[in-house]
C-alpha cells in the first residue's frame, strides 16, 4: 500500500470508518500533500462490512498504513449502532429528530481520536484529520468545532512529543461547513471512488445498502443533491 | 460486590491500575461518600498481576461494578511495560532521570481518561478520580494538572451528558500534590490494605514483587518514609 515517492511527504492520521464523509476527509487530507496513515476502530457495529471498506478506501488512497483497534463499547452501554435494536427506515431528514440521536455512542469520538493521538504519536504526525461535517454536529455533541477544538488543546498537553515541542498536533475538519452534497462534489472533485465507502446500518450480506435507514437517506439526498449517481451497491 | 447500603450515593468512576496510587485515590473518593464504579485496561502490560490486583483492590473497596477494558496499544508503537526491553533496576530515585521515562506510553491517560468518561456518562458519575501524582507528573505529561484541566474542559463539551446539562464532569486528582510517603499515610489512615495493591515491573509467576525495579524502589522509600512496613509480598 505505500507509494515511496510519498515518503517524504509530512505524515497525517486519517480516522477512516468506512463511510463516505471519512473517505472524503482523506481524499482531502491527500490532496494537501500528506502522507496518510489510516487508523478504524472495530467497536461491534452492526454493520461490519464498515470495515471492509475502511481498508478498501484506504488503499484506493494509497495509506502507508492502517491499523484497526478492537474496542468493545458494549461493555459500557447501547446504542443502535451496536445493540440489538431497530434501525429506523424510510425518515425524512427533518424527522430524523431534534436533540442527540439514538445512535449516539458515549464519548466515541473522544475515545476514537485519543486511540488516533497515539497513533499519530508513534508516527510523528502533527496532523490528524477526521471527517466531522454539518449534518453530524447537529446531532453528535462530539462533532461539533468547539469539541475539536478542545480536544486539540488537550492534545497539545498530553504527549511526549508536544510537550517536548517536537509536534503541535492540529485536528483537521475539513467538512465540518459542508453539506452532503457540498461533500459528495468535493470529493468526486478529488477522485474519490463513492463505489468504496459503505455506512448504511442495515446492510445485507453481500454488503449491499438498504436505501432507507437514515445513512442511506442522507447519502442519497446528498447524490440527487449533488446531480449525481451513487456508484455503491443497493439492494433491489 | 455491591453493598446496598451505598446505592443511592453519588456514583463516581475510578482508575484502578492495581497498584497504590489509585487504591489510595478510591478510598479517598469512597471517603468522599461516592459509590465506585472502577475501570481497569489490559494493554498487553507485562505486569498482569497488576489486573488481578485491581480486581481485589476494587473487592475490598466494595466497587459497584468493574470493568477491564482490553485495549492494545502494541499495534502503536513500544514501551518498557508493554514490549520485551529490559527493566532497569537498582535505581535511586534520583537517578531515575531527567525527562520523561522509557515507559512512557503515547497518549496513555488520554485514552484511559477517554474511556473512563464513556464509562461515567453511562452510569450517570459526574466524578472520576485519577490517582496521578506528583512522583508521576514529574515525567509524565499526561499526569500534570494541566493536561487533566484541559481534559475535563475537553470532557464537558464531549458528551451528551454534559451538553445536554445533566453532568457537570470533574477529574479529581486527590494524589496530585502528595509524595509517595504521604499517599501511603492517608491510605493507611481510610484502611487500605496495601498486601493488595501491585505495580511491580517484574513480578515472579506468584506475583512476588522484585524489590528492585522503579515501581518497587519508590515504593519501598515510601513505605520507609512514612515509618510504615509494606505488607505486600517481595521475592526473597
Amino acid at each position: 500500500m505505500a507509494d515511496p515517492s510519498r515518503s517524504m511527504a509530512a505524515p497525517a492520521v486519517i480516522l477512516l470508518s468506512g463511510g463516505l464523509d471519512s473517505a472524503t476527509a482523506a481524499a482531502v487530507a491527500r490532496s494537501q500533500g500528506f502522507a496518510l496513515y489510516a487508523i478504524s476502530y472495530d467497536y461491534g457495529q452492526r454493520h461490519r462490512v464498515e470495515l471492509e471498506a475502511a481498508r478498501r478506501v484506504g488503499e484506493s488512497l494509497g495509506v502507508l498504513g492502517h491499523v484497526t483497534v478492537p474496542i468493545d463499547l458494549r461493555a459500557f452501554g447501547s446504542s443502535a449502532l451496536t445493540a440489538d435494536i431497530g434501525v429506523p427506515k424510510d425518515r425524512s431528514p427533518d424527522a430524523m429528530g431534534e436533540g442527540i440521536p439514538i445512535t449516539y455512542v458515549p464519548a466515541r469520538n473522544t475515545v476514537f481520536l485519543s486511540l488516533a493521538l497515539a497513533y499519530a504519536e508513534v508516527h510523528g504526525a502533527a496532523d490528524l484529520f477526521i471527517g466531522v461535517n454539518a449534518v453530524d454536529y447537529s446531532g453528535y455533541p462530539d462533532c461539533r468545532p468547539e469539541f475539536i477544538a478542545a480536544f486539540e488543546q488537550m492534545a497539545n498537553l498530553a504527549t511526549k512529543a508536544s510537550v517536548e515541542g517536537s509536534l503541535r498536533f492540529k485536528i483537521h475538519t475539513p467538512l465540518v461547513e459542508l453539506s452532503k452534497a457540498d461533500i459528495i462534489r468535493t470529493g468526486t472533485r478529488l477522485g474519490v471512488d463513492y463505489g468504496l465507502p459503505r455506512s448504511c446500518y442495515d446492510p445485507d450480506s453481500s454488503g449491499a445498502a438498504c436505501g432507507h435507514c437514515d445513512s442511506c437517506t442522507l447519502r442519497l439526498k446528498g447524490f440527487a443533491e449533488a446531480g449525481l449517481t451513487d456508484p455503491a451497491p443497493y439492494q433491489s
